[in-house]
């Protein structure tokens, strides 16, 4: 699973008690952002989620479930290389802000980041700041969200489309409950938060997975001052993770990069190699336009990642409306994870895998001028040669997570 | 003040209940960091901190003082540029992760970072891990402490004359409570934590004070994680921001760098645009040597930041025994600041002041080679012409503040 740990759950219907007119008026930036969405969309409950899923639906639900979601503060660590005391202890003190974040709001029957939107620190000033120029205004929340640590930043319009129908009960049943998110929302700002290229080469192990904990505890850290910050200036503002909504058709809509056959967003800095993470806001901003490189087009002749998927969870062919179960959306034409094969693997490594981000031929170190070389031939018709090459290099081969406990001695 | 609010605390006397022979112990790297400690002291204890002392002592007692610290969550913008509603949402924003830390053990009267140690996130485990050699294991650590997102690690023995003696209570009289740091320690990770070289430029202002919020929300989220994952290993780790102990002399024993005029520890890679934190483990480890690289022999002879300094609270002559007031120690022959003088300014400004840290000809960007070669050459007997030069070429000059926010614009 991606990123947002949610892009299986791409689409929904509209609402019956919306106006068709408020559809239509995304016909345009649904169409610029390669978006094909069908009549019969409704929105998606976080409670068909995979991770939710695991706790009532008999489908996903097993003994390995508990152990998996236990490991975070009581791992069971294993002989296997990159699955020991040293690997879990990596893990989970990588996760340790964002598990701190979901755990304050547990009195009050909340998990921020997961299935809650995070506290603001600060409150709303009742003045509201003087705004320069919209133009302005956007340049320096985009510096700001830099400052604060993200690695890209991007804005789109608020779309509704995207908002949970439901949230999930915190407790064992995960019951459906409202999803709390409100305001007089226009925009989106989503964040990208750069993972670690060395620890990912690793996956699957408890030591690469630590690539995504980091990002999940700045994602908490980063996006909870960002609102923090338009609060203070007197503006409606809501940190958000993988709670509240799906956060891939922001994300793409915002221009951060092209959806992948990997169920990620394939941007062009880091690749799929990133985790996003969003703001709502009734700011008016300037919006960005979708980004595309080639590698929607990549993705059509590449299958790497389907290749490699242990538990076979990932698509061979082409982008479909309807997916494999209630974790998907029907409606919306794209590539559908089997999000139940994927998340029964995971706890059966009991780790978080993401080989599919380990391969994928876009996963580079693009500081580097010679992949980013490579990744220009990747958007053109030398893109079969180049799928070659990146074989032939040994790309997207699972490095032992030792070798990255090792490297202290030499760096 | 300083990188850890707390360098006017430097020393005390040796507790009548410790044999001599412990103190002695620590004669040989006492001399090799330049340390130089009377027979006269004795522990300091934190209740005696400006920050403590502006609750309770009537030498710096004022009605400015609540409006300073109330602007964490209640500023009072004004006119002034760099002192805008924009302005305090970026430095309360930039804080907000420290904040939220500090306030969530607010009901059981502790203050993170502060006045009392972070909680950490992951229990100690029960499983001792297997350790690799001393020097991979410490290779180790300190790759751990860069991956969570520290800016330089070094590590000393863990000495207890740094210990406060006592902490403060976090009520409004700040009374005297005991220091409940524990544990059976042997090494002192210190972690360094660079500020923004932008922002920096335009101390002071509540703009510019973003640099230290920032660096104190990364200390909050680094140090914690860090403990957390020594704690996983099995072994015991406390992090510590301001709280528990005096950073700097640790510090400058791990290699950091040297202290300065301005109560600074001046590193080779980010001057003085720097903050500290640490975490004291039972683990041994790899001691780092102290850093010498000619930045005491600059503060010899450049003064200025002593010069800039508004409320004159820097000192201009050698090295003294006896500081100014009760804030500072007897018994350790350094530089000491009048931090009744330094804080009151602060209080008056409604807040953070580093003048001294802005002005100080280490503090450049090191990225560039051009600095890196006239960093040099301020350690060499062309120290004078380079200090003529630092000032020839603008730098230490205040930048307006607009002028970041409008280099959004422009970047």
């Amino acid at each position: 699973m991606s990123q947002s740990g949610e892009d299986h759950n791409e689409v929904a219907n509209w609402p019956s008690n919306h106006p068709p007119g408020d559809w239509a008026r995304f016909a345009k930036s649904d169409a610029a952002a390669g978006f094909e969405i069908g009549p019969d969309f409704k929105r998606f409950s976080q409670h068909d989620d995979a991770f939710n899923r695991a706790w009532w639906d008999e489908a996903i639900m097993s003994p390995a479930v508990r152990t998996f979601y236990e490991a975070q503060l009581n791992p069971k660590p294993r002989k296997a290389e990159g699955f020991g005391q040293w690997d879990y202890a990596l893990i989970n003190s990588a996760w340790s802000v964002a598990r701190d974040y979901a755990a304050r709001g547990r009195p009050d029957g909340r998990r921020e980041g997961f299935v809650d939107a995070f506290q603001s620190f600060l409150p709303q000033s009742e003045t509201k700041a003087e705004l320069p120029s919209t133009e302005e205004t956007t340049a320096r929340i985009k510096q700001v969200a830099k400052f604060l640590g993200a690695g890209k930043v991007g804005i789109t319009e608020y779309d509704e489309r995207w908002v949970y129908t439901h949230s999930a009960e915190v407790n064992g049943s995960r019951d459906e409950r409202p999803n709390e998110l409100a305001g007089n929302f226009k925009s989106v700002i989503v964040l990208a938060h750069e993972m670690d290229y060395e620890l990912v080469k690793s996956y699957p192990s408890a030591t690469a997975a630590a690539a995504t904990g980091r990002e999940y505890s700045r994602e908490a850290a980063i996006v909870s001052s960002l609102a923090s910050f338009i609060r203070a200036l007197g503006y409606e503002a809501v940190g958000s993770s993988n709670d509240s909504a799906i956060t891939i058709p922001y994300a793409i809509k915002a221009g951060m990069g092209e959806y992948g056959r990997n169920q990620m967003v394939i941007t062009e800095e880091f690749g799929p190699r990133v985790r996003f993470s969003k703001v709502f806001t009734e700011l008016e901003l300037v919006y960005d336009a979708p980004k595309k490189f080639g590698a929607r087009q990549t993705c059509d002749v590449c299958t790497k990642c389907a290749d490699a998927c242990p538990p076979k969870a990932l698509p061979h062919g082409p982008p479909q409306a309807v997916g494999p179960n209630r974790s998907n959306i029907t409606g919306v034409t794209k590539w559908s994870a089997d999000c139940e094969k994927c998340f029964t693997y995971w706890t059966k490594i009991n780790v978080d895998c993401a080989i599919c981000m380990r391969v994928c031929p876009y996963n580079k170190d693009y500081s580097k001028w010679k992949w980013r070389a490579m990744r220009r031939l990747l958007g053109t018709p030398l893109r079969g040669l180049m799928l070659w090459l990146d074989d032939r290099m040994g790309f997207g081969k699972r490095r032992k997570p030792l070798e990255w406990w090792r490297r202290s001695m030499t760096e």
